[in-house]
């Protein structure tokens, strides 16, 4: 028996369980995510490759795919409580939306509908500086950004809400796989910005939770 | 002049300007916080050494020192408006003790007296379960460690809130100066954990303060 | 003559010799295990991939193939001498086990049958708690974390028996595959734990045979 | 005879002979510089502290000292031919100053007085943007800036013109003595900028002339 | 609609928008290229593999393939207008001309056609002697080079123009996939070198672009 | 109150509480090691500076200091329960002595008196087989070097015991202050060695305390 | 034409041209090769894949191929002068046999037949010194290991004549692609010992060369 | 007794004892070359402070001091066997002319006095060629640079003979205290350079050594 789920902890903290697909096979995901579905709970499998999306909807027809955050969801059979407050997601760019999907998904698997704000890099800032009042009403921003990562420090000094940058992977070079920008936004000037793991869209929502949940 | 104070910030924001005074003089330090004191605002200088601290006692004589945290911070005229929420500091050892403190100055800068857990870490996790129920009390949870960096881990399992983890660079040799608990806390098992900067008390500070007003 | 066996060196050290099967090819593999067998001395071949294992089995039927492991392994003529002492092979989560599975089969080359406990990461820390009696039986016992590596420190601080951690390259992002959990284990603050080569479940399993023969 | 002057390239590039005062004794600088002065082609030191100071100053009565620069420069007897075109010096905080004045030396010993813009930080974006005309005067744009370093990304949004990036060391912790800044603007999202090393406002002057020479 | 051109910052700085094929499907890059097209502005799409190079050029007849260099592009319909000033594009080895070739059609795009020179590395420093008169005609001067990176530095010391270093990711080892060759030319020992990213050919003729601009 | 002791864990472990001088005022470890010295317990205070060592010695005069070590320890008033086994302590050079000394005063702490063979380097490998007897005796090696680490190798292929290789940061340049010789060990030939901190002469005596007694 | 290949240098340093196959095609190889062999003078391709080496040896029959060495040699028309002295080139483990045979290779087209020496790790010391006087023959001796890269050391305080090490990127984990032991044989604590870039059989094999030409 | 001097190791390799002065007092200085002197075999101290100096000096007053380089040495009492072979030290710029100095004074130990280059970086790479005549004499040639490192590899372009490349730790910012220049001269462009380590000096000596005495 290779996973003791901890359902536990969803009691705990609010949050559902998620899988983390990589490194399982379509099999083992399928039959993760059935100890889940049997109890009404619904799933979100993440870093779900084509086959394992396919085998996981080939099982539960009624989940839905997001090919481009690699994620499978399916709804629990009670709507989940809902968190009161608004989330943002702004993307600096193009090659930064699987990170935002993935991250748009787990919020959605407890039920949070969150707002986008997409191709706002700061090499254009007045394209930033057009969305401010959009960004305003938001309790929690998630600013995602790959290559020079400066996005966040931007985002930053524009709203009074917290904010989550998450580093991507996107880049070349001197981006050494996203450890650029995730040292621009651990040293961002602007003051009070938290920072996730590297593509790791689904801890920002989950930190997103945390916040909404308090 | 050497330095364009950004009081539109503090409105747009709600939090204090806070004065970095590593690299500056005591001299320069006074003349900064005089621009902020006269207009009733208070102040808070953070990474003040013994000559910095001393010259500003000396021109501000209701200010408060914190010898550990090294910082000086005077009350504003008008109490600052109140964050509702409550903040709990957990320290993993004692040598941490200096980053808590610089964290604990800039809330009360903002009106917020935080809960504080000492000495509580991971190698002894009988000490972190015992404060359970006083960690659970807590909208924001500050977690500060060095070393191993392993405590946001276990406190991340235990509580629903926000947690913000802070590394700190007490340690030696393979520590490299705090890159091994920010690594630790980046690579995080426990779900929605964020991070600011190694010892970065202030930004941690800040960032509580954001979700406080959300 | 590609590889001149040390022989010597598992009469000196009271351990078998074991074939690192990477880098070589299946024909390689089966020709130097011949000259182990040939003196039913038995083998055992680590990071065999697929064809590597199926070409061992063809050649040596009664040998034993461990997928997850990535092993074959063939009991020798006699028995070995036994190790006096007991090993407990503890987990985080589901993607270190491939890592035990080597360091299980490497034990048991050696005659040693380890004890297991599984999924009991730093996140959920009353799994771990609830193994404290178990743990505590085990003369050494081989702690297998990826991520933020945080478990050998809270297993260290649970029993007095040898502590010995190994890393492994679970995780993405800022665990640069691996270099974050050895990090962590080097700065453990549990006092007197040790630590091997990330991913190297072999190491960990002789490093116990030698604590073992002590 | 510690160094071979390359008067020489002084002829070759249009650029005065720079010295570099770091690991020289005030003595060694004072020898130096002499066989600069004697031909009447003035000097610059960069990099000398107190003590070089004052003892350059001491034999020169007629050079001009730096302090936040350490900077010590005398005029040649004939003025320098001039260059055309403008620069701009702009800087994200106070603590970037140091460079930037050792930037501004090294191009007024060449003849050309630099525009600048100062403390206007992404934290702040606002700050910038009120500058956007004067920004777009200049033919050469060098930015200075440490921690995060995504000013030069904002302003290569902005203008037209050459960007020459120049992190700095100023920070703490994860900016790891000015990586962080570095690798922010070699991976920077404005098209076009281009970087030289860490606190190196003598290199960007350098370019800068190498620019408005051609 | 995943892409928001920057059409705008086309007119604010004079170059054309190059769209950066990396990481979107050849539909994807078929689709933006379209809506650059029907406005008759020409494209050019940079890191397109083999299928996407295929796809574009079954779209636009009239495209240019740059199979080396990995690009295609499409000329304007009214030709751009023309920057004043020599370009020279150095390289010191074979491996290094797809670097070469994308800042070579990334120029041509602009209306620039880029002087040669080839194979000058410093292990045989009179090749590049050989050519000094050729480089002095130039008012940038590109050099891009791997392995060591030491090309940049002897070129400086030759012309007077300006320079612009690119390291490549060519090499092995203690290369580090372009890091030596970083490091090498943002610590040249000739003054007023300026670097862009790793591979970065299209970078470094932007920057050339910005100073023939001004 | 500064330090919660975890008197607990000396209980539950068998081994003593040992205070880390490091970034300590003398005041306060004089205060720390009294609440263990009141119940009769001895102490050992590591990484004590002088002005440390002077206020312990001053105010426990039966303390035993140790220079090289940087230790000062106070016997407990009943001996401690023995451990049994042997320890030997191995170093490469003059300069990894002081960490072996605070190895072997942390195993004095626990009654353990530790045999030593010193000087024994790699680059005169003579030396060590000339003590080849004298570790196997051994039931743990303690093998301690810098610069390039390899004598855990060396003698790991002597001994059948258990071997715990530290790393220390003796050496300069390309050593980066302990890594070179860390990652040797880590990825030593010789099957089965274990290793810590760089410097951690302590955490190996503690690992070694754990193998006696199991 | 994408190669100038340097006959100026074979004649300035009496060694022969070496075609770095790594990233160019098979058919470019034989294009470059061709302009070696009409003049007589033979050539050397390293880094040939298994496409390469075919179109090689099917354009020049008389060429050699070496599989483990990834090379083909074609002899020049008149042998070449011979270098007087003894190479030995020493192996750690089998896996480091094909950087030995690329040396072996580069070696033979300069004449060279150098003694070897396999299989001979620091973990069986015993091995090397059984092969003392062997190496004690050798004018140069090349030591090529990967993993810990102790055996350099060893070797180093056993032979009076030039040792040259080559670290392979041989291992995982924690050998960072063969960084460990670069960094240990950089740090060796045997006197007078070079390194060469990770995997470079062939620039150990051309410094052996420029030794013995001496 | 702190260290056991290997005079095996010299008449095993021919070459003096050098004492390393980093680490030691004085006073151990002075008694460690007091067992070499007595035997008549001289001595040589590097690393050595001005207070190890002095006191040598004060024991020795026929030894010479080094202050550039920081050794003190003592001829032995017969001329030691003499090299045939001419060494030639060349340097990149002032700063670097204390690692010259070490490893001159090395050379000097063994009876070798070197030809010296002064001077001569890549950014005037004509002062290199001016000395051509005067590099191709040398049997060996020690090149010794910081910063871009770049030297060695057009020395080697130049010469026939052996090359051993020294990095210094002169430089700032990416340099990161010789890292740059170290792994620029791995990767030297130019066939056959090895490396020692950075600032090593005494390293390159005993290399050239070796290749003398071969
Ligand atoms: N998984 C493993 N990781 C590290 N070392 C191993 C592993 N498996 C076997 N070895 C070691 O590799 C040696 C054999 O290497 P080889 O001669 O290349 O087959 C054995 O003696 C073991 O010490
Ligand atoms: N602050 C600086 N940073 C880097 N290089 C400098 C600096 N100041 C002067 N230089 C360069 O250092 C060279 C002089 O070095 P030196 O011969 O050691 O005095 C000059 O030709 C300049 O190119
Ligand atoms: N030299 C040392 N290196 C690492 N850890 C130490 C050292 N000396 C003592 N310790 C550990 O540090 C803990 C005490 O830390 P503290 O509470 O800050 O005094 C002890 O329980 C030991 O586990
Ligand atoms: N295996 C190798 N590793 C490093 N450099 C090599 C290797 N083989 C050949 N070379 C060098 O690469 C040069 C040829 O490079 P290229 O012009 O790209 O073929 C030769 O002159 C050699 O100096
Ligand atoms: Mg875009
Ligand atoms: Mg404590
Ligand atoms: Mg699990
Ligand atoms: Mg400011
Ligand atoms: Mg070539
Ligand atoms: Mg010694
Ligand atoms: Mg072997
Ligand atoms: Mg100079």
């Amino acid at each position: 028996d290779v996973a003791t789920l901890d359902h536990h902890r969803a009691l705990r903290q609010g949050v559902p369980e998620v899988v983390y697909g990589a490194g399982k096979s379509p099999a083992q995901a399928v039959a993760i995510v059935g100890r889940l579905a049997v109890r009404g709970e619904g799933f979100l499998v993440t870093r779900a490759d084509d086959g394992m999306r396919a085998a996981l909807l080939a099982a539960y027809p009624a989940a839905v795919e997001n090919v481009l955050g690699r994620t499978v969801r399916l709804a629990p059979d009670e709507p989940v409580r809902s968190h009161c407050g608004r989330v943002c997601i702004v993307t600096a760019g193009t090659a930064d939306l699987p990170v935002a999907e993935e991250c748009a998904e787990t919020l959605r698997s407890a039920g949070v509908v969150a707002d986008r704000v997409t191709d706002v890099g700061v090499a254009g800032v007045h394209r930033l500086l057009a969305r401010a009042s959009q960004l305003a009403m938001a309790d929690v921003v998630i600013v995602i950004a790959g290559m020079d990562g400066a996005l966040p420090s931007a985002v930053g000094g524009i709203v009074r809400g917290a904010v989550i940058a998450v580093p991507t992977s996107v880049g070349y070079g001197a981006s050494f796989a996203g450890l650029a920008p995730l040292l621009t936004m651990l040293n961002s000037c602007a003051a009070g910005i938290t920072v996730v793991n590297i593509d790791n869209g689904f801890g920002a929502a989950m930190a997103a939770l945390r916040i909404l949940g308090s």
